[in-house]
């Protein structure tokens, strides 16, 4: 399986681009000829060279005549570059391996196409799966146009995220911590509701380093963040965006004055209507977000059908008590109402668990 | 490795054992003779022949001068059945591969030793951790006279036993259930609250074919349990004992009448003190206990430091609100003061997570 081979290399050098590349996708190139790797890449930076471009750019011999992996269909359309079929055909490739198939509707299969109209054989769906994994939230979000919404929470074995005395520091282990912040770094924007900031003064930045801070995204129906909460304070670090239903612009001036931008958003249910915001954030280039409310958000969160993925941190620890639970609001009736997740995805961190799953969209909404 | 070989053998014969040996250990046995399996058996019932007599039985060829595997070191003490130790002697087999030590102070060690003095060439320790593994149960019940509590829960993903109006079937899938109900048999008791009686109305049998029920035992601290509940009605299935503080025989009439058992108990911080109940119940050789209780009486029962291993089932769903989480109570103030968990056992059943832990003793109490 020597394309398998070609192909998880490709996708080992795609991952490199996580958390820079957004709101493109991860994408990485394996050039081979004659049994031999004669150049690499990967997509660095939204705005910079595309994979394809950067491994025959690395080619140490003429490309004409090899195979190319690359782990999503080439572009084929002028976007912040210009398309790499143009390269490709003009690199004298003679194969094409590709993982994925571009949803991306200026290119959805018409790459391929152009390819194979200029005699170059192309094999697809080679290690498709691992290939997709690794693009979910592009694929979502340029077929959506709103970010690719990620429900992290960190609970006790017993659902607990905090004691009943509100306490949560520290629930999870400090190789949970880490991933959680590689997950900050990985996704273009973060969102907590004023709850949290009140509760807990958070920064929400990413704590490891050469990494990058995402936006900050705080959901304020009536405008009641503290001038003095550290994501006010702390602008000049990373942006905030606070989204309200207050229009009344004297009240927005002093949070400008800090730094901060204020999206005014529609009301829905007595809070912001989540969805609309996620099509501004969309419309703003965000592709993904991290949501790391409390109970009531996630609810709202869940109820407005934006939720995605879930994931879920679990601690080998049990607090009892009344404390606060990982999703709150009115909650279903009967467990037949239940939000379906799909079968969790085990991975674990420490001590601790994280399940992951995706969120099963509802038929009937 | 030939000796891991014919151990992991002797583990999987023993494990036919689950369930009807108790308060007896699992144990199996292999003989090989000349490289050649020639005799097995493993402990089938309480009362009856223990597997090392079983596996000799079984030998179609003299034992002498054959390697004797065994999962637990052979007994050297007249219980129910007089000693191993004298059956291997006789044999004239002439080496001993052991898995488990035997905590029973009636042989710890001696057992071994009684075998090396007559020239029987003894290795210990061999696959012990999965030797060990089979018989948590017994390993705690023959040091503590207590029985091993298992908590075991069905939560969803968001930490709920229960929607907020109560509802809680079902929350796992067929899969995890049939889990449970190999649980129920393989335990020698099942415990529930009144709660759970008066909200469910539960029979706590064992569901599957050719298993045995589990004695039930209800805390039922003021006797409120219904005369009309199933656990009263069914004692022609499965016996009943009703724990309870009420002291009035007049009261506790009815339910001899229907078959049940009263067990009076002294009183702890208003309700049944349960450490009291482990030991009675440790008295009538109940070795292993299975508790599906509420929140309230899981929270009692870790405080009383009964419990010995937390089963969560997690079932990929959400149900928001302020349903019932696995463990109530008062609960703990701090993240600190948590009750600290072993780094979980993660198994997957059909979509559901199966979590499960030791409790970590308490150093201060």
């Amino acid at each position: 399986m020597e394309e398998i081979y070609y192909m998880r290399l490709a996708i080992e050098l795609a991952r490199q681009g996580r958390g820079w590349v957004n709101p493109n996708p991860m994408v990485g190139a394996v050039i081979v000829k004659h049994g031999k790797i004669v150049g690499q890449g990967f997509h660095k930076k939204c705005g910079g060279l595309h994979a394809e471009r950067n491994a025959l750019a690395d080619c140490q011999t003429p490309a004409a005549g090899a195979t190319l992996y690359v782990t999503l269909e080439p572009c084929c359309h002028h976007g912040r570059t210009p398309p790499c079929t143009d390269a490709i055909i003009k690199s004298g490739i003679s194969r094409l391996v590709v993982g994925s198939f571009d949803p991306n509707p200026m290119v959805a299969g018409k790459g391929i196409s152009i390819l194979r109209s200029h005699g170059i054989e192309v094999i697809e769906n080679v290690a498709k799966e691992e290939c997709d994994k690794l693009n979910e939230s592009f694929f979502h979000y340029i077929q959506n146009k709103t970010p690719y919404v990620v429900m992290k929470y960190a609970m006790t074995m017993d659902g607990k995220i905090a004691t009943h005395t509100g306490r949560s520091q520290w629930i999870t282990g400090s190789e949970a911590l880490k991933h959680v912040h590689e997950d900050r770094h990985r996704y273009s924007a973060i969102m907590v509701g004023l709850g949290t900031v009140l509760t807990d003064d958070p920064m929400l930045t990413c704590r490891l380093e050469n990494r990058k801070n995402p936006l900050r995204v705080i959901c304020d129906t009536n405008l009641r963040t503290p001038l003095g909460a550290k994501i006010v304070t702390t602008t000049n670090i990373a942006s905030t965006i606070i989204a309200t239903t207050i229009m009344d612009t004297n009240r927005h001036r002093p949070y400008l004055e800090a730094g901060c931008e204020i999206m005014v958003i529609s009301q829905k249910d007595n809070h912001i209507d989540l969805f609309n915001l996620m099509q501004r954030l969309g419309e703003r280039q965000i592709d993904s977000l991290l949501l790391e409310g409390g109970g009531t958000l996630n609810w709202s969160a869940l109820q407005s059908g934006i939720v995605n993925k879930v994931q879920a941190y679990v601690a080998p620890k049990l607090f009892g008590g009344s404390g606060k639970t990982p999703v709150g609001g009115l909650g279903v009736d009967y467990p037949e109402g239940a939000f379906q997740l799909s079968k969790p995805v085990i991975t674990q961190i420490g001590d601790d668990v994280l399940l992951e799953s995706e969120v099963i969209p509802c038929l009937q909404d």
